[in-house]
């Protein structure tokens, strides 16, 4: 996947983003395996296996970019908040999984393969629980307002995407607002909220804020064309596992215009597929030109985030959150 | 079930706790339908139907109750605060239920059942999400720190509750630990918080956290009782339920000890059991005197409970909560 041309000009490779707060991300690493600790084994075993499992961590290095391209911090704060929104977005993750039935995730079994979909409901709740009881502990009035409206958009959407499954109209209708409020405004929050923990200025936050959001369209979107065609030993998913359960991406949805005959429509019309239905739909979304389409409206996401930034005093961090910008778009897993 | 002497010289009936404070749970409940109001058609949906299957409201009771035992305090602060309690309560009952796979609670069918585990779990995470960002918005940090801790422990409890089932000597060694984080703990906070809300001194605070930490333990024990010898009109639940998914409750730890032959524990060592099973087990209990056992446990809980608040200014308030002492352990539903 090509890396637009607007990130040329800066110095820092898209791939060397986190090298840049790779410090303060082994705090806020230090940080979560502190705060997972329980007395409860099972919490604590379910909890570690999630964290153990890796992730890219986007949403507290978003954070801690966003604080530290305003200015210097607590970095203790920093990370439990840093730390508190990779809890939400885990918890959010081991409920996806179990509501999905899914029983892989990053190539690894999933929490609900290993402990029971009983546990993984509760312990997506203790994950949540925990993440809401740092934010109280160490965060601002305006910073728990911010993460705790996101949280409740992000739940929203998430019902929304569940109730629009297997019927491809609700989903032309509503995917840009699914991806908005699953992804896209939570990250524009964790951004936010580094702005405000380093007392940023309103224009600043507001700047951040837009940064992210854009960026976490992209971010979904490029999830999306990778659902379709990734390559499954990088992303560690099925290929058309969206469809599979009826998601509608914007891939599909593009590739619906190229199908002049109406042929792709009726198909997508029987609402959920088995693996092969998928993979001769994702066949068509790639050959459609659907596929590169998504590609490209990614890349304009992730150009809008950069200019929102263009204004702050530039930084090394300015530059890692460039970075990550083209880095979003052109990961393959 | 008998009420204990201690209430009986308290003027307010033990089924007129409510009527002290019909106003206010009246704005409670109207919070509590304009909080629920979402744009997405399946969240509102889901939490309506929650919040119209009735429930008794202990837990917004008790922190209104202790607030105004306390003295005055704003009263839409207060009801956005009771609010956010019931829905972390109702949280945890939807997500009960799924794990449960309960297809009726309260004589109704459950949210599961209705809009399938998918939307139960995300709609769980929703009014959880719409609890905490209640708190954010309207509570003080020590509020937000009391009740964000209560619902960790809460979640913890659930998980522990959930890894030991089925297996007795794991149930004798947590029943009280579980039935502390899941039940007492939280309504504890509950008091605290009311009295935190209308500023009361820390020896106040104390004295209404143990109040609402022993009526819990009544309350859950009652629910416990309940379960075994309930009159299922009144509960809506069947009889045997926590029996038939392994969970060994204080009836039936207690009736353990008058079985002196040993053929009790034989019998349960099976871990879970079939209506029918349930059902021979649950009259054993009540046959050896293990269930009358548990209810004195439970009205001792409710003694302690009022010895907590005997030193607070006397008012139709702490009458009240007397009352509602007596009917906890009186309750048939």
């Amino acid at each position: 996947m090509g890396i637009s041309p607007l990130y040329s000009d800066y110095s820092l490779a898209s791939s060397d983003w986190s090298s840049v707060i790779a410090n303060e991300m082994s705090h806020v690493e230090r940080t979560l395996q502190s705060v997972i600790d329980s007395d409860i084994v099972t919490a604590f075993d379910l909890a570690n296996q999630l964290l153990s499992s890796g992730g890219k961590r986007i949403r507290p290095s978003l954070l801690v970019l966003s604080a530290l391209a305003c200015d210097r911090c607590d970095l203790d704060q920093m990370a439990y908040l840093a730390a508190a929104t990779e809890l939400v977005h885990m918890a959010s993750l081991v409920h996806d999984d179990v509501i999905d039935e899914s029983s892989e995730r990053r190539g690894a079994a999933t929490a609900g393969d290993r402990f029971g979909n009983k546990i993984s409901v509760l312990g997506g709740d203790y994950l949540l629980s925990k993440a809401f009881n740092l934010l109280c502990v160490h965060g601002s009035q305006e910073i728990l307002q911010t993460l705790s409206s996101t949280a409740v958009r992000m739940t929203e959407s998430e019902i929304l995407q569940a109730s629009d499954e297997g019927d491809l109209a609700l989903w032309e209708a509503d995917y840009w607002r699914i991806i908005d409020g699953k992804t896209a405004d939570f990250m524009g929050s964790c951004c936010q909220c580094g702005a405000l923990l380093a007392g940023a200025d309103l224009a600043t936050c507001k700047a951040l804020r837009g940064y992210g959001t854009q960026l976490g369209l992209a971010f979904q979107i490029i999830d999306d064309v990778l659902d379709i065609a990734g390559d499954r030993s990088l992303t560690g998913k099925e290929i058309g596992a969206d469809l599979m359960h009826g998601k509608f991406t914007l891939p599909v949805l593009l590739a619906l215009r190229y199908s002049e005959d109406g042929s792709l429509r009726h198909r997508l019309s029987k609402g959920s597929f088995s693996i092969s239905e998928a993979e001769e739909i994702a066949a068509i979304v790639v050959s459609s030109g659907g596929l590169n389409e998504a590609k490209s409206v990614a890349v304009n996401c992730a150009e809008e985030a950069v200019k929102h930034i263009s204004g702050l005093q530039s930084s090394i961090y300015t530059e890692a959150l460039t970075a990550l910008a083209a880095f979003v778009i052109s990961r393959e897993g």
